[in-house]
């Protein structure tokens, strides 16, 4: 069997009609539809096409609301842009709200869009990347589910809880990162099970609390945070901002309410907008062009700037298209016609 | 020689009288007492009476203005609170502009505070507790001088920049982290070349960009961020948010304005204030509640909570005071007669 080669349109358009052929509405599957598209074309295969079956299994199980109608409340005159997600996915509510979260930190400032009762597996970039599109930064941040030991602890209590940031650049993709505050992402675990390898020393503890190499024994245990206690503490601290602060569930809640890690997420949100020209008002200097010798004295010695990667994966897709095995075509055939009887 | 034990207040006052005598004005000698008084009391050493001769040493170079008067800028309606250090400490700005800071944060439910033209040589929890004081989270952060590789690297270009978080607490003291994103501070470094230690794994780099772990090839060289890659985002982060965007000097920018690192860095310096009420509004459960639930589960577990070694210190010195060797005392003395020909 051969692979096959489809431009970024025909393939977004293929994975929006799985999602409406199983039940979603026009926001919640265009919105989907539009990140995994991203994560495929970008080439970062672990939030491409790979998550449709999640996304199915959850609407399955009766743990999102596939016909969810974001709402936005009315400007209240503060910096929060709140946004109900009414139980639908995180991303139909965030392209909801948008507009009104730039327009805020473009008038104060400074804006925050609280995203509530939402179901997220999306990775934050692409969120990230919206923001940094109406020339403010952005830092994204929310909670996972229990799988991750506090520092000097053994037991499974914060999320893996990734923390993004962005920054505009006039004339090339934004400065972006996007990463999980543990050691390594759950899914990194998962595969070195699967392909029988040990994992790096420093990720996981055996359900004892004891450090461990064996995935089967870090699936039962707990991972670790990144870079020891200040990992653990940004970690905590997305808890309270992104889970507790902003009245939504934390990740030991967010596991109780589902029961199972194979399920995407309940929780919300938080996206904090930051616009440069505000905040560097009547000083000296243009702050995008300050940040341009920044990243140059970064490249200038050999350092990468995050995410390059996938800004050269993109470029490629856009010229060559997104090439999918034989494989991977047959499984979004089989999504077409089965719908959710296919998970 | 004995050692001589100090009510907090009393040694407040002989801090405020050495930095009086060495020609400060009001504002600054009392805000920088108060913050180095805070240190000595919960015996943080490296941040107590230990920096009073690098204040004396900056404003006898001539780095800072010794009579600085802060200035806040009138509300203009945005989510900004702009405080233009005037050349002075920023302990003496971010008193002034805090009540302003509060109440916007509790208007708008999220407020900034932008430092301008300050000279930093305290830590950040203080000003983290500060915040928090008034019920609100806190995150701060300021870029440093050039001392930090960016991973994958090897040229000094990033300060230790630290990143400071806190939480209120309406029984207790607040949750509070506050940590350089070096793997160590670079005061660590000085410490182990003075003990003629070796550095732990993973600190360093030498002037070529090789590991090491010697101490006099590590100040020559650069250190490294916490964590690799992701500690290394985060503080290309504070170079933009806290330096760049706030329209004040990077990590480079402070050491060419220097020429030194044995003087207190010139920069800006950013504080979000986040309330927890504003956000929370309309959700169920209560924050401050739900946020106790959380710090239990993680020191149910036998993981501490960051700080609580100088919280437990703070108590003691406030039921003991605060004893201080004979050499301490005898260095108080010098400078309170000597005034800057002390240094």
């Amino acid at each position: 069997m051969t692979s096959t080669t489809l431009s970024i349109q025909d393939l977004g358009q293929r994975i929006e009609a799985i999602f409406t052929r199983s039940g979603m509405n026009g926001p919640q599957a265009g919105a989907m539809a539009r990140v995994l598209t991203a994560g495929e074309r970008d080439h970062c295969k672990s939030h491409g096409i790979y998550r449709i079956e999640g996304t199915l299994r959850t609407v399955k199980a009766g743990k999102v609301n596939p016909v969810a109608v974001p709402v936005v409340t009315p400007d209240d005159g503060t910096a929060l842009v709140r946004v109900d997600a009414q139980g639908g996915f995180a991303n139909a509510a965030f392209e909801l709200a948008l507009p009104e979260l730039a327009a805020r930190a473009k008038k104060l400032g400074l804006a925050a869009m609280v995203i509530n009762d939402c179901t997220h597996l999306a990775a934050l970039w692409p969120e990230v990347e919206a923001v940094a599109a109406h020339g403010l930064a952005a830092m994204v941040m929310c909670p996972s589910y229990a799988t991750v030991a506090p520092t000097g602890g053994k037991d499974p209590l914060l999320g893996t809880n990734p923390f993004a940031f962005g920054w505009p650049r006039p004339d090339s993709d934004p400065y972006v990162f996007d990463f999980a505050t543990s050691v390594a992402a759950r899914g990194e675990v998962e595969l070195h099970r699967r392909a029988g390898k040990q994992l790096p020393e420093g990720w996981a503890l055996d359900k004892d609390g004891h450090p461990t190499t064996d995935p089967e024994a870090a699936l039962a245990g707990a991972m670790l945070p990144f870079g020891g206690h200040k990992g653990s503490a940004i970690s905590t601290m997305i808890e309270l901002l992104a889970g507790i602060m902003i009245g939504d569930l934390t990740s030991p809640e967010v596991l109780d309410y589902l029961g199972s890690t194979t399920l995407a997420p309940r929780h919300g949100e938080l996206i904090l907008a930051f616009s440069p020209e505000a905040f560097a008002r009547g000083r000296a200097g243009d702050p995008f062009a300050r940040a341009e010798m920044l990243f140059g004295a970064i490249t200038g010695q050999g350092a990468r700037l995050p995410s390059q990667r996938r800004f050269r994966a993109r470029a490629e897709s856009a010229a060559a298209g997104i090439t999918l095995s034989a494989d991977e075509i047959a499984q979004l055939e089989r999504f077409q016609t089965l719908g959710l009887d296919a998970v």
